[in-house]
């Protein structure tokens, strides 16, 4: 069948079971009140004064029970500095099991060493939100039988609510926990920032076991993780390494071209007609998205205007706009710089919060539903202004989906920013690879050649061609390109589903498809 | 049939179901993993940028579609100088609703004016920690067809966890909210302190209103009440009168009497053994309780001792002490004085804590689980150690169960203080008229005629009689009085049940009777 936007999706996948076909942005959110169940939290107890401390990961892991067929979750807050979801997986491996159901908030190059195990039956179903390196490679090769599915981090809080991830285990990294269980990311040699992805699983699991390289005096506070919630607590010599979340995606570019398309996005903002007091703001991570803040910052001070909050994943640069006065508050589901953690620890309107409250489609209004404006990059934008954010050019896995389709629905004005051409190979294509985000959740879309409107958003046009900005058609953009680069080698896939792309309200939006080796 | 502490429970009642009697205080947390299943929260879901202000109470509570037979509850926190239940009820009575059940985490004198829906028909079931003055008088003398539930702090989030309160609506005074629903307790002309009671109450009401007198710019921080549990907002004139909140049961006390019963009570917390770096505490409110922490502050100062965290009830007195250093943090499920409402906001080891992580049972730990020692009141006291604080002399309904139960069962000293007599009557008897807390959760009964110890803690009688402590047996102190003051007139009940006293696991722990009126 074909969905809403014309993607082709099974309606039935062995071993995955009936698929729901992405029907629009809103059309599930407007019915209200849902349908859809949620499942009952587990009930535990415990008895007094017991203690929760144990020796090692291994014997808090058997302590668990853990099984053939189990879930089992992580975050990923330390990203590339994660040392805890590879020694985990490889603790369940050696005591023999088998057909783990793997729902790591994202998983990125720091765990590429459990890909051995998507081919011994150790791991047979991934949930995430992003998949890179040599294991997106495998994926998208085949080596797993049933499709990973990706999640947008609004979406996951929503597919643990509703019971399609059941969670038997989650294991939280924590940079400083007491021996009950409280728990933060917020100090310690190893701060992280934000435990913001945690909360749900630590809610939802039926075991939870923290580790920490922190263990600190009762209580440990800010509690991020509170310990009503932790069967198990344990020591170890590290946590991983939290110099590494700065890296890649998550540094202000020094590109003279992203720096250009930044500027040319924060005029765009600039003549919005929403750029005014009390608007809210977020950038996403990679490439131009962050830059884009450093010009709006400069719009602000010399307009004498202050916004409401930001959000999103932070950065040095949001806690300085905040500590500047330029923002009330930030409210901070993952921190993009471990050098956050102070402003966390400190500022009192620098919020952590969890990631129902960021992004959840289906409460009573998150975040991402109250945003203006949201900027946020693209490995490939089509003329319909879908956006793919998860395969790079041959078809593999090599991204994530993170809050991208979440902010895009939510915010008033949602700028994606990215270079025409990358590496000779069109940005700007006729059809993307894969839809994360669809396009009638984007507003305009920035390159260093023009801007492109989306025809939903005929008064936005107007204001941005009034400004005296580059506004062009999005199909003159795309063929201007193609002159340049020719047209795009045709990916070859296989009919074999390796993943299953979710939107955020649970129906599938696109799925990815085995690439054809040559 | 007879419960473990043999009181006589009827084994099922009509209207009401299946009662479960009390077996023991921890014999259902033995059993670790429960067989009680929770129930899920509402699933719920709002477009973008919807506005969730309402210009009255009366519309906001409109919107919610109450109905016959709805389940509809409140906090306490503002207690006397509440103004939102009585508006509440009055709404939903001119509204013609019927069959109200009435969940209100406690009820007191400033709810008085509600007593005349006991009568037709619009409040039929009551849920509550506390009853007091003319409601609690028209409860035994049996204005309700259905018995009232009697339940603890924490056992109150147990059967909102099980669903054996179903909420439909909750109605949620707040100090300072924004347009989203983001409320606290911290700030504002009418703040209150910790948001704790209503925190459960948010996550599983099929409802949620924020009523403010105190609308602010958008956000509205700390979080206590996050934005995506909330339907609707109203600003009205006036939540309450927040100073009001320390009368009666939490001031600390000028009573010659009390204050020797205080004196008395720190010695023995001196020298029980528990005195010692790192020791974690907490004061109940009403008479001596709160003046202990007086004499223990002076005790800690003297011998340089630092503790670890006070927990419950938080006094300005509580405030002096972490201030002091004497204590490294505060859990404020409560607060019982506006004025440390500043400390809530700005000391960031002043904790704002969920009733769950305060008291529930049935979690991985709650905070009462983690405490060393507290100090509780009491109404009377029998020779078993078996609490009644819930009804008066007389046989009527004046009190509340409130911590009680909870501390006095996570702590591993429970010191019960209180008078021998109390105007002419006595205080230690053979037999309470009801129990609340049962003795085996209690460690010591400090009056001023001499302490007595449970004979389940031999270890602390000796460290007592070696301190040099007036040690009695508790049969010759009730004889002692008994002489004094003469038996006891003994109440006269009907055999109509008009309260179920509900130990916090969900048990029945003892069923208060219908005054025989003469």
């Amino acid at each position: 069948m074909k969905n809403a936007i014309n993607r082709e999706i099974p309606d039935f996948i062995k071993g995955i079971g009936k698929i729901e076909p992405y029907s629009g942005a809103w059309t599930k959110l407007k019915k209200g009140w849902m349908d859809e169940i949620t499942i009952p939290p587990p009930n535990k107890a415990k008895l007094p004064h017991q203690t929760k401390l144990t020796a090692t990961l291994e014997e808090a892991i058997k302590k668990t029970n853990p099984h053939d067929g189990m879930t089992v979750s992580f975050h990923h807050h330390l990203r590339n500095g994660d040392l805890i979801l590879v020694a985990a997986i490889n603790i369940l491996a050696k005591l023999g099991i088998k057909n783990i159901m793997l729902a790591s908030s994202s998983l990125n190059e720091s765990h590429s060493s459990i890909m051995k195990y998507l081919h011994d039956g150790t791991i047979t179903r991934i949930w995430t939100s992003g998949l890179r390196g040599d294991m997106g490679q495998a994926v998208s090769e085949g080596a797993l039988d049933l499709p990973i599915t990706i999640h947008s981090h609004g979406g996951r809080v929503r597919a643990i609510h509703t019971g399609k991830i059941s969670l038997d285990l989650t294991i939280i990294a924590a940079s400083a926990a007491d021996e009950e269980g409280n728990a933060t990311g917020a100090i310690g040699k190893s701060a992280f920032g934000s435990l913001g992805y945690s909360y749900i699983d630590m809610r939802y699991a039926k075991q939870v076991i923290v580790v920490t390289d922190n263990l600190v005096e009762y209580p440990c506070y800010p509690l991020s993780i509170p310990q009503n919630f932790v069967d198990y607590v344990v020591a170890v010599e590290s946590i991983g390494d939290a110099s590494k979340i700065a890296t890649g995606t998550t540094r202000i570019t020094k590109s003279p071209m992203d720096l250009r398309i930044a500027k040319l996005a924060a005029d765009v903002i600039e003549h919005s007609g929403l750029f005014v007091p009390g608007f809210s703001f977020q950038v996403g991570a990679g490439g131009a998205s962050l830059a884009v803040a450093k010009f709006i910052r400069e719009k602000m001070l010399k307009k004498e205007l202050r916004g409401s909050f930001l959000l999103g994943g932070v950065t040095s640069y949001c806690v300085e706009m905040l500590e500047e006065g330029l923002f009330r508050a930030i409210f901070d589901v993952q921190s993009f710089d471990a050098a956050v953690s102070r402003s966390l620890y400190e500022n009192n309107n620098h919020i952590e919060i969890p990631a129902a409250l960021y992004a959840n489609p289906f409460n009573c209004g998150c975040m991402t539903n109250k945003l203006d404006i949201v900027v946020l990059g693209a490995l490939e934008v089509d003329v319909d202004f879908n956006i793919n954010v998860i395969t790079g050019s041959g078809g593999y896995i090599r991204g994530a989906s993170g809050g991208h389709s979440d902010t895009a629905s939510g915010a008033q004005l949602t700028v994606v920013v990215c270079p025409s051409i990358r590496g000779r190979i069109a940005t700007i294509a006729k059809r993307v690879e894969t839809v994360v985000t669809p396009g009638e959740t984007v507003d305009v879309v920035v390159t260093e050649r023009g801007i492109c409107v989306n025809p939903l958003k005929p008064e936005l046009e107007e204001n941005l061609i009034k400004a005296g900005l580059n506004v062009r058609k999005i199909e003159d953009l795309q063929k201007e390109v193609e002159k340049i680069v020719g047209k795009p080698n045709v990916v070859e896939y296989t009919d074999k589903i390796v993943g299953l792309v979710e939107y955020r309200d649970g129906t599938v939006i696109d799925v990815i498809r085995q690439v054809k080796k040559n």
